[in-house]
């Protein structure tokens, strides 16, 4: 056995063929369904400018960045002074003007501010690239990682919002996965900060919200407490937080009593009455819940917001989102708004895997081979091959004359559905013996029989 | 207008959906070939060891790699008078150990040492990933580019060289692109140094012929001059360059005349005729042209060296590549030979588009747009359009109720092929107009013959 120090570095990984037909399963449904509903893709590089990524993210986010070294003499310019200082954070500004995508949404923020005279508002946008977080690798986490990211950017209509949760629900059925659906309204939880008398911090209450599923209650309300919440603020929050009901009932609840005295509250519950109007319009797989503990932590959140989990497994959520009102601002473009939900490839992976939801064809790449006999044969078939082909057949000869147990064994191990042999009796009599590897069948068939059998 | 200052890193781009298409459109092609011809996908992390990829490249290679500099404190183990030694090449050797892929070649490699034990052999993989290079911007010439590659691993046959070059003529046939296949034998070019008494100068010999093409045979014989071969060798080389004939005229002066005592070179004579004996059986839409000049600069090649350009633009190779004996020898595993091609995505779509051979189709993205007249007609398009998607078209909603013209305009510069007016009319008897937004004609229709227009 080979000794190898060369590893794909810690956090990341290859995908191998049997994974890439799978991945391109998953890829293919998103791809799919957001085309039918009117979206159209776009990319962007790898590497933005760090200014374009740093204080989007807080200051966790700006700690994760990956940040490419400058190239050429990346000292130059700083002199031995600053240098010693040894302040690794203003030193990395100065060595490094590049990074690595975070996030899809930042780029897609700055794209639609730099080709502004190119884009048709509403602008309906896909996209589905890696990004690369510099997060302490774990079961389920990686640095680089795949995000499926839909946006509406310039459209105020809750239409899109509703649309949304229809491609959340339309993917996931396709794709097998049994799924909970969220939504909340960050005007409503605005409202909420307004009712208990703590308006200026709703930032720390979301944040602390948004912990209520991983960390239970009694530790947001420790983390309240600290973040200077007053005591009766935090106990009037748990009825609110526990509202039971219908989606019409608690909407009610919070207009008609505990959002009554809130402007903003009570536009949230509009939106969300709007919002839930177009759903039930809609044949939707699962009926998404109003869940007021929702919080999502970003920042940038204006409006809806929706999160949507595996019911099956327990693992983070597949799919999240929501509305923001002012993301291109920061670029010099303001007041825009905009909704989008992106979907996590590789968690979305992970519980087809574990859940065993990939179907058969999933598992096959290379359909036909030719066993190899030698070089009179390979002439032969080569050109029954270049026929195969022409049909749109994944098929192949086997490269070297070896044993064909050898050969054999590599179709096997290939997943590679059929084998064709042709000897010199199946040369002579114009046929060949096709082997189905799943049944173990052999006939002798003629080309055209082949073709028509195989595809 | 906004004034943005966020832009694209120099030398790299976005995608607008215009151009997605189009690529798209390229990929598909590229693959579909690939995948006919029973090669399977694999993928690698953008992020490798910076120790897996220096030393493969060349010293040039080595200074164009993207550094990723290290989390956290990344000066933390290094002293202030390393530091102050300013050694940049050192220092960043210290700050950081990963880099962005500089090709797919090297990863495969590691990719394959990783997986021994995954992985049947022979392994035929292809890999459609962007890779960067720190090279400086210029036209065409980008910082992150595409490469499709395509490589056999552990198979000494010659067919799978023969294999390439016909997926080669496939793919730029499918594209509509006019090539000229240059093809050699390193083994070829090892005769040629050994014959003109230069054995040991063999990769200067063939790093200067490399660029024939570009500074003409005044300057390579001044660079071979340079390097130290004799005027009597250079001398001696040039009737031999100059070659004329057909291939297997060319082959057998070689073989009888020039490399007669040169036993390398005389294989790399049989491996030509056994090469282009499968090439003759083959219905090429190119005959590929044998190429004594044709060099191609990287070390790692051994063998068969292949390399396709535009007939009709002046740019670079559109692709090549070639076999090697030893490319997994730097990882630890020896003795394995492989043979790839790699096609550079990017210059193809410059052709393309440039010479106008991208189909119609590839110019429109969503199929139908329902226009807006207001919340009643909004829920019974929402229905038509659920239907309507059902079969597979591409169809939205304007989101909006804004101006029919502001719609209109809006499906116009999206290239939406049909607009669909469904008002109060056509609400109350069932109907949809449709209005084919290419041709201008507009007719009443139900909803299946819409789909089936459509379809």
């Amino acid at each position: 056995m080979a000794k190898n120090e060369a590893l794909t570095p810690k956090g990341t990984r290859d995908f191998l063929p049997g994974e890439m037909v799978k991945r391109n399963y998953i890829f293919k449904i998103i791809r799919g369904v957001f085309e039918r509903f009117g979206y159209i893709p776009i990319e962007t590089p790898a590497m933005e400018q760090v200014s374009t990524l740093t204080g989007k993210y807080g200051e966790e986010g700006d700690r994760l960045l990956f940040r490419i070294l400058n190239s050429g003499d990346f000292l130059a310019g700083i002199s031995d002074d600053e240098i010693l200082e040894r302040n690794v954070n203003k030193l990395k500004s100065s060595i490094s003007d590049k990074g690595l995508r975070y996030d899809l949404t930042v780029p897609f923020a700055r794209f639609v501010v730099q080709h502004l005279n190119e884009i048709t508002f509403p602008f309906k946008r896909y996209q589905i690239q890696p990004v690369w977080r510099a997060d302490r690798p774990q079961k389920g986490r990686y640095r680089e990682f795949f995000q499926c990211d839909v946006d509406v950017i310039a459209s105020n209509s809750l239409l899109n919002e509703a649309e949304q949760i229809q491609i959340i629900d339309e993917i996931f059925k396709k794709l097998g996965i049994k799924i909970l659906i969220r939504i909340n309204n960050r005007k409503i939880l605005s409202g909420v900060a307004e009712a208990i008398g703590e308006a200026d911090k709703v930032i720390p209450i979301t944040i602390a919200i948004d912990k209520l599923d991983k960390i239970g209650a009694h530790k947001v309300n420790e983390e309240l407490a600290v973040k200077g919440i007053s005591g009766k603020a935090i106990r009037e929050l748990q009825p609110i937080l526990g509202l039971a009901g219908s989606v019409e009932e608690k909407l009610n609840e919070l207009e008609n009593k505990i959002l009554l005295h809130s402007r903003i509250g009570r536009k949230g519950v509009d939106e969300m009455k709007k919002m839930f109007g177009y759903l039930n319009t809609f044949d939707l797989e699962v009926d998404p819940v109003f869940d007021l503990t929702l919080a999502r932590g970003l920042d940038y959140y204006t409006g809806t917001i929706i999160e949507a989990n595996s019911t099956e497994m327990k693992i983070g959520s597949l799919c999240g989102g929501g509305r923001y009102d002012d993301l291109t601002g920061v670029f010099g473009l303001k007041d825009v708004s905009g909704v989008g939900v992106s979907f996590g490839a590789d968690r979305i992976y992970d519980v087809m895997e574990k859940m065993d939801k990939f179907p058969e064809e999933t598992t096959s790449t290379t359909t036909l081979m030719f066993v190899n006999f030698g070089e009179k044969e390979e002439i032969h078939c080569l050109s029954l091959l270049a026929e195969i082909r022409k049909s749109g057949i994944k098929a192949e000869l086997f490269p070297d004359k070896v044993k064909i147990k050898k050969q054999m064994n590599y179709a096997n191990k290939k997943n590679v559905e059929f084998v064709a042999l042709v000897g010199e009796d199946e040369m002579k009599n114009g046929l060949i013996t096709l082997k189905n590897m799943k049944t173990g069948v052999q006939s002798q068939i003629t080309l055209d029989e082949l073709i028509e059998e195989i595809s």
